[in-house]
């Protein structure tokens, strides 16, 4: 089996399939996702996962050059990404959401913790 | 949105879907899962989230009447399952898990933390 | 099987998945509902079920912050709703629909018994 | 739209597939069901729809020349059969179960409310 | 099997699934049908079945509040139509089409006998 | 658009596919078809269209080497197929109609108006 | 099988489906084809089959009432095509192969050898 | 576009997926083909393409170790065959069809006109 | 199996599906590639396989009449490209990507190493 | 994009999937591999990639606890396989691969470099 590192194979598949610039986002149990999106979903039960867990799990394999974050976002959740971070309103995140190749719902339930991640290049 | 409880689309479905005396399983990160049987993957790294945690969200929504467990399964595992519990071979686990409705495949890394549940009738 | 509440599988995947701020309806047995909007169909006969049966077994597992209704709607239909009613023109009723995420179609045959639901946020 | 009788969709279309000897069966809403049956899920929550409302909206539109229903099943439900009925073992009704062209579950909560029905021939 | 009426499984489908003012139409076997809606081809050869025969077997379980039929259309069809007919140019009626829940394809070979129809609501 | 002969896309599909020996069968509306085996519905309500419309439709189209009838076939039906007829008893028709490539189900109410065509080859 | 004529079932198919106006194709194997219309691949290798054999083939089984060819189309391949021709440039008609039905690939590699038919109707 | 070679799409997958000892056919346009076997239709009408012109599209493409053959197939198939030739009875042939990776379905008329190739290794 | 040349399946499909004047596109593996574009994933890992690997084994194969390059690419890549080369903004090029038939994905890291080429015609 | 280590999005989703005993295959590019079982084909061309490049690139990231190589297989793949190694007959590895999750076909030609790896457990 997986020797380590991210187990769950929709999401090893979505991040495979990332390009440079490409956008993807991590977002909490109540965020409207677009129909178009294609929506990771491992949501359990309020707070399981947590956002920080799914971040933590993605960061060691995947590399960012910026994220973008909703205005009321709490700043524990923005110190979480270590990537120049822009604000944006919450109506202007939801709209860039409609462009994520994919949008990992977790069990999260801090409000606005949402963030778009916009795919940086390895080489 | 959902008021409470389970937030997992495809897990709400399966357990809806559920009829007396279907089986379904919570299973650890590395059991061998039959390729006929549905998958709810909700493993994003090893330990998140725990046998114990997605069988706590479980409990509250669904009627069972026994469950089997695999030998080396430790007593840990087996405190959690407040139903009456069968004990069988791996192998034995392994062939009733062809039967099941569905697994839930968590991120538990602790060895035969496996275990099939028999639905009861809430009538 | 599952406990108790709703029983549907359909329904309970579409309840899952919604989002704050996402629109669902229940409607009569016949609104136009648009092609491309999910029909949760469980429209039996005249009558079967109720507007209201649905209404009651939905309330308890959604989060709403607001209701949209049509200007014919009977006061009947409008009582079920305990929520803020925004009240518009059959044709405005019929526009929202294409918005929603999914149609629940009852039974129902008083006319006008139609009203689309924007989901609340849980947290 | 439809002027009267069924409006389900998939039950309109499933009765018009039937063919002379055909079986298809009206089920409560805890009976396990074979996955590869075609399921016409109407079921809301316990109780709605009854097996009886279910029924009723059938035997106007369909030829029946048989049914066959569990040792356990209430004399109720076996009277609001009206055709020759067998009584089999729980265990043999699910066996023929397999071989329905569909099964509706209804939201019945009473044991045993289960009954498979065999076409008869309208000509 | 059915006991009477319909018998076409497609057919009893699309007509269940009509709502209030959503259009379908019955038409000759030259017309040409957007690709995008559903055709339920009934077609066989030339002049089976006829325009008639399949109005005839329709209006038993329809309820329709108006129709429109093209200019070139002979008295014959449109005396069939017994609702209020609106007479529109070919291109208006084949710009309708595009519209259709549904359209009947019949063997018909009498020119310009396609009428579309106007769900009513049967309650 | 098609010049003469059949004008059912399906059917002249599933015709053209069918290569020497391949079986396929006319039926009337009442014959129970297993559910592996394509069905191409015709029927519209009880006489159309009829059998007899429909072999006719096939006759200048195919080539057949042989047919088999069940004994309860009317001569009137058995006199249509102008080919060597072998009658069956209505089980082994049954468990021919299988391995049928087809089955074309008209509107006939003639009891056991059922052929399967053995298919012939044209060179 | 089928007694004579086409033996192709997805050409069979695409042909019965026309409508008096819809238009179609037949290609030399290079022409670029949008991705959205059906192609019925005949081709083989180079000049297999020619352009002249397909039309050969489709000429007893379909009514026309008009062509379009591009200008550069050579005398020989225009002189097969029976019907009024009209003649645009190669931009136009590849502009207009986006409205077919269907265009079918021979092994033709004569330059330009592509003409779009446009259905007449058979009564 | 392709330099040269064969120009079918589905024939250039379904000989690029070949492993060897898989086989495959070349088959006259009224060999009855099992369901389950891909069938690459390339017949257009009696005669066209004939078995010779697939097979030499074939042969500079394919590694083959063995065919097999019916005994009914004139000396002009066989000699096309440049490899160890098995001949089998007819029905013997198409219980092996049922094994191959994919059958070429021609226009020829030459009856028993059918060959299954067994693949060799190119390395 | 195959005799020579390109063995992916994917990969000889696509090529024989273009046409005149289509495009097409080889990529390093960090190219972001809209979510319409049919994409062959040849990519193992970092420079596995090369640009050079995979233009080199479709050079043989297809025809091009021109290339389209963005600014930043090493003249090394440049070389490799034997026809007319465009030299565009390397947003333009990601303009154009969502025009090609597909765009084959290698394990190249060199940034830029993405060419579009534009299919010339065989004969 | 993704930070490392394997870049193909169906193989980062199949060894996510893989449970413990689970058995997959790395395979010359000439291995018959039987029609269920999942390919993973990077095959490029003959040599591009080869078995020892995919196999390097997947020994980082899987667990085995075993493996099967057939007699005739060089010694060079065979010490390539750092874990046991069991040899069987290559009929005897054909019948194992038909149980593999998946197989990955590379462009290796060495004869019998075909090795199929048991799933360890990572904990």
């Amino acid at each position: 089996m997986k020797k380590s590192g991210l187990l769950n194979p929709d999401l090893c598949y979505a991040i495979a399939r990332l390009g440079h610039t490409d956008t993807w986002a991590v977002a909490d149990c109540g965020l409207p996702i677009p129909e178009h999106v294609e929506i990771i979903d491992l949501a359990l039960v309020f707070g399981i996962p947590t956002f920080e867990q799914v971040l933590n799990a993605l960061k060691p394999e995947v590399v960012v050059e910026g994220a973008v974050i909703a205005e009321g976002a709490p700043e524990r959740i923005r110190e979480m990404v270590d990537t120049d971070v822009e604000v944006v309103t919450h109506e202007e995140l939801k709209a860039q959401l409609a462009e994520c190749a994919f949008v990992i719902r977790t069990g999260e339930t801090t409000a606005y913790a949402n963030v778009i991640f916009k795919s940086g290049v390895a080489f």
